[in-house]
This record gives structure tokens, C-alpha cells and sequence, in this order.
């Protein structure tokens, strides 16, 4: 049942936080561990869980997306360049908008194109998990409620996005957000986020995520003021320059450096897989 | 720690579908009883939920919000009168938008006035419950899947909605949804929605819910070949003409007749109330 591709896993020191589901149909927090086996946790780990007995083979579970967050707050025109690129200024405050839980696939899942829509876009994004109640929070506040980090596509009908003015259904269809493959605790300031399609050799997206508008820490703190942040809520903290056109059948890769990389197909719309 | 006001209770021969913690902190959801106690249930009517032998007495709960929802879904602009005095075309199809779960908040709790904003408006409507999963559902179909109806108050800080351009943060301060205060299993096609601030007599809005551009098999339907529906999700359907500011210390009560009346006051903005 293992999907997901381990390519240069070993080069990763730092631990992976997963969340899986077995043959049998049971839901986990884990770690994976240098040998594709998974070590059950008790509880999600921001949530304290701790290591139990059961580990599980590598051919023996599914990948799910690493967190179930009760809501997406996603962050838009969060790199200059890309602002500039949908001819737009760069917000003056965050600009805020909502993925439903329901956009949420794993790594390696497809990604379904909606009949609605004549364009799908990738945007490759970092991803901040909050590991506890956050509200009217300050930005140095904020800092310690970050659990982690993961990678997000935050797929965009673009077409709908601009007929629509609001973005939830341009953004909101099933499988619009790729999450995962794993959390990682730390991701140091100028990590790359690079963005590949199908073989290409070149990336279609590139840049350092301290070239965002507003760092983490007050995206955080900004969404803190409006809305509670609850332990394992996800922020998508805004992709930077070379958005583009997904075709049914293209595999779309977001890298990050020192996280890993999150692969998806885009296939056509169909009923949802439950996973 | 009973604080709603059953006014007119005798009047309402329907079901009423609620949601409540007891002073033990346990939540349940139940059957509301002509003399204010609460039939408790095993588990979420719309996911079959069976009278147990737990009865509550009326001073032994507090009222939550009648659902949990995973997600709100809501649409802007389905009145053509409200259409017209926010200046605006109706649209050719439903504008959706999305309220964070944590905007919920019960019947005759507060609605926090949020520092960010200097107007803060009610908007009484009719909310739809899902009773069951619903992906790509026809209008046919979408009917099947209502499992009921409540009061809704969409909240909405009107300056920020026309600064942001998207309407997230405007509509997703926390308990900028109040939601109940009970749930029924049906309403009458022509039911009057009505809006009343402070002792005023005269409603503020005043509509029959048949009054809609997009009837609410069609919503959810549309919202279906979106993005799948659970059950407990909730639908917001809009808010009729009249729409306008409240002050901190004024009280609001939404009334749908058939179904009764959701009323909060309105409080600065501050630490959220765990219920």
C-alpha cells in the first residue's frame, strides 16, 4: 500500500510526522522512521502523543495528509512576485481566504479536475500546523504555537477565481489542497520552494520562502486576532512567481527544502475516495 | 443556566432538534421538551441518533449551537432586494463564501464587536443542515440530503467586507455566527425571516424566505459539485434587504416563522467563551 516516493530520504536528519491509516481501517499519528516503518503514536503529537508499542510494516498502512485540520486559512499575494505577476499590488495587510477540510488529499493522491473549469493551477506553498489554542495572539506569541511544517498545493481554478471575485469555489473543490507528505518540527528561513511539472528538468516555480510579504510568525498572530487557531489548524503561507496551468495527466511536485516533496496526478473529477 | 427565551414555545408543535452541554461538561445532542427539559440522544439525529433514558432537567444544561458543523457554507447576494441596496448585480450563479467553524456561537450569547472594525452588521438567515454525505448531488437529490433548519445571524464587519475585497476575515471573527436555537425538520416555503434590533417594534428585515434567487435544493446541489457535503455541515442562504449596523450593548433577534428566534447582544471583542 505504500505510495510515496522516499526519494532522498536519507539526506532528511529530521524527524517525520505522519499521519496513516491501516488494511484494517485505523486512523494514526506516527513517525516514520529511515526504514519505511511506522511508529504509532498515541495521540496527534501537538497534541502530547507519545510513542506506544505497535509499529507498523512499510507495506502495511496509506499515507493520509498529516494533520486534520479544522479549518485552512490560506494567506494570497504572499511573495511580491507573484503579485506583480496577476498585475496586482502586494496586499497592505494579509490577505486572508478559506480551503474547506474537503480540498485535503495526501502525497501521491489525485487531484480532480473539476468539469466547471477550463484552467486548474498549481501554486506550491509552505504550510505552518499550530499546535495549540491561538487567539489574540502576538507575533512573538505566535512563534511558539507553530508545531510544524508541510507542503501544500494550493490548486486554484483560476478561470473561476477571476469570474467569481470571492475564491472559495475556485479554490474549494475536492482535492484542492495536496497536503504532506509529513511535518517536520523546524525549516530553516531561506529554504527553497520549488515547484516541478511532469519530467521537466527546470522548475516552474523557484524561490526562498524569506522572500514572503509577511513572515509566519505574523500570519499567525493577523489570523490569531480574527479567528481561534486550533491545535492542528493549517496556514498556507502564499506561493511566489510562475503559477500555471495543470492538464489532466500531468504529475506536479512542490519541493521544500529540508521538509521533502509532495507529488500529485491531476486526473478527471470523480466521486471522492475515503480514505 | 438556562438562558433562552422559550416565548411562544407552545405555539411551535414541531420537533425541536437541540444541542447542549451539562454542568458536568459533557456534551449531548437531544430532544427539547414542552417543559424545558432535554431528551438526551446517543448520537447526532441525522446520523440516526436514538433517545436514551438520560433526561435532563431545565436548570442542569447550557444551549450550545444544534450542530458541530465541519464546515459553513454560505452565499452572498440570494435576495434581489438585498442585491440592490448593497449596489450590486445578483448574480448568475450562487457566490459562495466560507465561514471558519469558529464563528459559531449559541442562542443569547454574545457576538463580539472585533477591535479591526467600526461597523459591524447583522444579517438574519435561514440555515440548512446536512444530514447526510452529498458529492455531485442533482437539485432532486440535494433535497433528500436537508436534514433541517435553523436561524442564522451572518455577521459581517461591512467596512472591512469592502476593503479586503475578499470577505473572509469581514465574515470569520469569532461568534460572528450565531447558529440555533434549535434545529427543526422542516419550513414552510413562504416562512417570514425577520430581523428585529433592540426593543424597535418594526423589524429591520422583514422577507419570506420563498424569496430567494437560488431555492435551497439548487444551493446544494450546486455546492455538492464542488465540494462534498457532510453530515452536520451547514448551508447559510442569505440575507434579505435591510441589512445594518449594530453598537456594542444592542441586542439583535432573527425570527423565521415555524422555527423561532435566535437573539444575542452584542459585547466587545475578547477571550473566546469555551463552551
Amino acid at each position: 500500500m505504500l505510495s510515496f516516493n522516499y526519494q532522498g530520504i536519507s539526506n532528511i536528519m529530521a524527524q517525520r510526522y505522519v499521519r496513516i491509516k491501516t488494511a484494517q481501517g485505523q486512523t494514526y499519528y506516527g513517525l516514520l522512521q529511515l526504514n519505511r516503518s511506522i511508529q504509532v503514536l498515541d495521540a496527534p503529537p501537538w497534541l502530547q502523543g507519545q510513542p506506544t508499542d505497535l509499529e507498523l510494516a512499510p507495506d502495511s498502512y496509506t499515507l493520509l495528509a498529516p494533520c486534520a485540520p479544522s479549518k485552512i486559512v490560506a494567506v494570497g499575494k504572499n511573495y511580491m512576485d507573484h503579485a506583480v505577476e496577476m498585475g496586482t499590488p502586494v496586499p497592505q495587510e494579509p490577505l486572508l481566504f478559506l480551503k474547506p477540510p474537503t480540498t485535503i488529499t495526501a502525497a501521491d493522491r489525485d487531484i480532480q479536475f473539476p468539469p466547471q473549469s477550463k484552467r486548474v493551477d498549481y501554486e506550491g506553498e509552505l504550510a505552518l500546523v499550530i499546535g495549540e489554542l491561538c487567539v489574540d495572539c502576538t507575533p512573538e506569541q505566535a512563534q511558539g504555537k507553530i508545531w510544524g511544517y508541510t507542503i501544500a498545493n494550493d490548486v486554484t481554478a483560476r478561470d473561476l477565481q477571476k469570474q467569481d471575485g470571492q475564491w472559495t469555489r475556485a479554490k474549494g473543490f475536492n482535492t484542492f489542497c495536496p497536503l504532506g507528505p509529513w511535518i517536520v518540527r523546524e525549516v530553516s528561513a531561506g529554504a527553497k520552494l520549488q515547484t516541478f511539472l511532469n519530467d521537466a528538468p527546470e522548475p516552474v516555480q523557484s524561490a526562498s520562502i524569506d522572500q514572503m510579504v509577511f513572515a509566519p510568525d505574523f500570519l499567525v498572530s493577523y489570523i490569531s486576532e480574527i479567528m481561534t487557531l486550533l491545535p492542528g489548524d493549517v496556514i498556507l503561507t502564499g506561493t511566489p512567481r510562475g503559477i500555471g496551468p495543470m492538464q489532466i495527466g500531468d504529475r506536479v511536485r512542490v519541493e521544500i527544502e529540508g521538509i521533502g516533496h509532495l507529488e500529485n496526478t491531476v486526473v478527471p473529477r470523480s466521486a471522492p475516495v475515503i480514505l
